[in-house]
């Protein structure tokens, strides 16, 4: 099951990445059914709220017509980073499930561990390496490009 | 100065008691001018993103067509939370200048220190207590008149 909705936010990561954006979707899930799906658009929309999760969880909100998000899952296919772990804790999300790890950001266990904070109101079930190597090599694969794109501008000039 | 952009914050904070919100209030301000405002609309618009930060800092990205909120200041009433605080971070805002601390949610000083955090590739000048009996008293009325309200209720009953 949980392949599946991840295999929903990978979905989300391509829109992304067709966009020129570093490739993370996501799709929050209520009762088997998607109720959001967002991804990331920091570089169209030059808002630095716009990560996939914080989208994803707005939309959500709007869905149900509340701010807390029982009940509902969030599938995300990288680690969140400290704003959207913190989306999470305020909606309340009591399930998260990501693919890939994010060494340099990530703060669900990465470099700490927000969703199991005890000095917070709310703490998530965390559920990682869904559909890990896709996730992964999906942004393995945009920075490469992003790098040899840069390499090329570079040898042109 | 500090006291200046402040009250314009409080401004705001009032702006969320006037509609039945936690009253918080914030400003960004740019080469001495303010560039967004935005109170707290969490109940008003039952989306957990909506805190007074996150809101201003979205519209201070969008009024310099840029995620990256060089140069700015961000003037809170109420010490930021996880999601805020890393609103900040995402935003490399330089300057957090706050009223109230938050020993409840505050992730600044009260909590943790997200804006003091090697782990993180940015980190942010803290000022706080500017104004801070004024942030915190318009809080403490807040509650205290919600807490009345609610015990009429209760005797209506």
């Amino acid at each position: 099951m949980h392949e599946k909705y991840m295999a929903e936010a990978i979905i989300e990561a391509n829109k992304a990445a067709q966009l020129g954006e570093v490739p993370i979707g996501a799709v929050i899930v209520k009762d088997d059914k998607i109720i959001s799906r967002a991804h990331n658009l920091r570089e169209t929309s030059q808002n630095p709220i716009t990560h996939a999760e914080v989208l994803a969880i707005a939309s959500a909100s709007e869905a149900l017509n509340s701010f807390r998000l029982e009940d509902c899952t969030l599938y995300v296919t990288l680690e969140p980073c400290v704003m959207c772990s913190g989306a999470i804790v305020m909606a309340r999300i009591p399930t998260v499930v990501y693919g890939a790890k994010d060494p340099k950001g990530g703060t669900v266990d990465s470099l700490m561990g927000l969703l199991d904070e005890p000095k917070f109101n709310h703490r998530a079930n965390v559920i990682s390496g869904i559909l890990e190597t896709e996730c992964s090599t999906m942004l393995k694969d945009f920075f490469k490009s992003l790098r040899a794109k840069k390499k090329e501008k570079k040898n042109e000039l």
